[in-house]
């Protein structure tokens, strides 16, 4: 059983000071308590055990909170074009948008539940987690229209993440093809796109500042990608070159058709030791694809920033930039 | 991988001359390939060849078209409450009750998908079985929002397909519990009783009309259980026997505490043989259990048609009662 979806942990850890995402889980984090707490009790439990919520037995855990980069996104999208937060400064955020930042975490967890090693699936077996995923899946639609099925782009909005959710099937349906790009777009990208888009779309955004946040969400994701698989290669235990994994740079640098790339390409016919692994990383990064790595992150990163001009003023970037510096102070 | 959901094979076979069931097909095919036509390739290929409208490698063949139980349901539902048809005779139906009929059709396809041996599972892998269905379920809701997002009954419709999900999802993950009724009911009565459900609301019925629709798809829903766990026991190969599955007449001989109750415990122990299972399933036979499936099967139908009174004048039962009937024959 192989089922791999969504990225592995592409997402940075929470910093302190960064007030988007500690006001983005203030806001989600009851919706989605509510949310599971209407499941029956079987998959109830296996999803907050995946949420770390529960142990196994189903006890309250303490835990460090995830960094709900996609809800920030999303509440942050919708006041940029303008929607006005309603609530206190701590957790203000635009009513209308709040189901979509519930929605998208709940698709972000579905995916991460559709990872060979998720921690449900190690704990309760494959079937579990597979079905804990399903349970996901449909409360996000279920909490989009419940809260929003009145608004006049509720039926785009389940358009818009149903289309994500096919692109993030597709990305891990169509693997072992060559196609590291097209792969990583959509597995991170798309669903940081559709967060913002979403986010745009409930703030009362025009269709040009929806597309401008929808482009800033996938240039982000990218950005995000490549610090991810830089990790992958060179952080502890090179795990990306151990499981063989067609990343960006490792596309890259196949394609570069120089000596490291023919000893990659024969690496990658057989399963490689720690040693040499680590040996292979240490070539990759003395041909430059370490500085490579960081470089295409930073110039996503502006790509993703260039996104938002002219659509969105100034004054009502800042909290984007502030998700975008997230990624960009990672990344040194 | 057991991921295993949904009824095996609990749909009669179309029959002549059941126009309901026709019709049904005739509304929701073109709308279930345009839904399947919006996937990416590698998806779209499995969902299609799932669908039989294709082979392994995506060309067209030749099958024969499903019963389409439950998209006929909803269709018959909106009706029975004063919906009018729109269309001809052949294909009429009422408009805001048909991406109902296709979300509930995509949700049955969802769960065949996640059957252990599934055609999908057998001929793509587990995996890709999984992700099919992932993508039919995210259509499910895409179709229901998206022609009927501005319905006042949209978000309710919604929440009513996710909560079937659950279920059919719960069902699946408490097995292994001695549970067979709940179990059961929650398999093929959960996704009977929401369409008839989903077609009263959209057929624009009373709360009283849609409750009493909801309790006639359940009630039809156990009914043709109990037909297909007698096929279970004592049709061909004796398959339920063999793979030991607690359905509804086995729990119900297990806890009668009779010679064969004691003997199908023991059996149940440890793999059984054809000639055991055979043996078996005449003593089980003998013992009457055999009768207890097709009279309660027929008091499950009873009921069914019971709930539509008075909720549902006469002449508006006669399509629901074809569908009923459909089920009774069989159970001859």
């Amino acid at each position: 059983m192989t089922v791999t979806l969504g990225n592995r942990s592409a997402i940075p850890a929470p910093r302190r000071g960064s007030g988007v995402f500690e006001r983005a889980r203030t806001v989600t984090e009851p919706a989605m308590r509510a949310a599971v707490d209407s499941l029956p009790p079987t998959t109830r439990r296996a999803v907050g055990y995946h949420f770390g919520w529960w142990d196994s037995t189903g006890k309250d855990r303490l835990r460090t909170p995830g960094t709900a980069i996609r809800p920030a996104l999303v509440l942050v999208a919708a006041e940029a074009v303008g929607g006005t937060p309603v609530g206190m400064a701590a957790v203000a955020a635009v009513p209308a948008a709040i189901p979509a930042a519930v929605a998208v975490e709940l698709v972000h967890h579905f995916a991460q539940l559709r990872e060979k090693n998720s921690t449900v699936s190690k704990t309760f077996g494959t079937s579990t987690a597979v079905l804990a995923g399903d349970a996901l899946l449909a409360l996000a639609f279920d909490v989009l229209a419940a809260q929003s099925g009145s608004h006049p782009g509720g039926s785009t909005a389940a358009h818009a993440l149903s289309t994500t959710v096919a692109l993030l099937i597709e990305g891990q349906a169509s693997k072992g093809l060559d196609e590291g790009f097209r792969t990583a777009r959509r597995r991170t990208g798309a669903l940081l796109e559709c967060s913002a888009g979403l986010g745009g779309l409930f703030g009362g955004g025009t269709p040009a500042q929806i597309a401008a946040l929808r482009g800033f969400g996938a240039e982000l994701g990218l950005a995000i990608q490549l610090v991810d698989d830089q990790r992958g290669i060179w952080g502890a235990g090179h795990p990306d070159l151990r499981h063989r994994r067609r990343t960006l740079p490792v596309v890259a640098a196949l394609a570069s058709k120089s000596a490291t790339a023919e000893r990659l390409a024969e690496a990658y016919q057989k399963s490689l030791s720690d040693v040499e692994a680590r040996e292979l990383a240490a070539a990759l990064d003395a041909d430059g694809w370490r500085d490579w790595c960081v470089a295409e992150s930073a110039r996503h990163l502006r790509a993703a920033l260039d996104q938002l001009e002219p659509g969105i003023t100034a004054e009502r970037r800042q909290d984007l930039r502030a998700i975008a510096r997230l990624v960009g102070d990672r990344d040194r």
